[in-house]
């Protein structure tokens, strides 16, 4: 049988990466569960919050659940808002804003890592 | 550079299967978009519809935007709400269906078929 959850049954954990600032996370979907090719999170960031400028191999796939700011690459700032997706490609440096006054809050999707 | 889009710059195509009623789909994160692993689909049930009572080889991994409804797996229903994730594993048979009196919008990502 599947599984229904409400996000707020699953704990939101502090993300203490460098360069990020008032980022919580909540893994909703995971391996561990079952889901064996990719994993669902709920990010929430505060206002001025961020979440690091970086790049990896692996792509993005995100839902603006809540809030509004910007998908920043480096050089150039998109912004996004409720109800947009944002694809970021894998090696594609990215950073995601809260360009509001009230909680961002965003679902990011990852294939497990291949290692 | 990532790419940023209202979902609804994405056309709603009518689902046409058989076994289901009122629903809509936006393909919003395809393969064709360079997105290797899995898609995101957002989809729109109206009150009284759902999608079809099936099972297939691939996990389904869903949130639900708006509206409420429940999970039925031909003998069980699960309830939920606008807020919750849920998750169906591999080759169990699932039906999604709008409960309530408003439209049900729901995220459904499912792992690019392996043929």
């Amino acid at each position: 049988m599947g599984k229904v959850l409400p996000n707020t049954a699953v704990k939101a954990e502090d993300v203490a990466m460098e360069g990020s600032l008032h980022v919580k996370v909540r893994w909703l979907i995971t391996k561990e569960m079952g889901a064996n090719n990719f994993a669902m999170r709920l990010f929430e960031v505060e206002p001025e919050g961020y979440s690091p400028l970086h790049k990896h191999a692996w792509e993005h796939e995100v839902f603006i659940l809540a809030g509004n700011g910007n998908l920043f690459d480096g050089e150039k700032e998109t912004l996004f808002k409720a109800g947009d997706a944002v694809f970021v490609p894998p090696n594609e440096m990215h950073q995601f804003v809260n360009g509001g006054k009230t909680l961002l809050r965003f679902l990011c999707l990852i294939p497990h890592l291949k290692e």
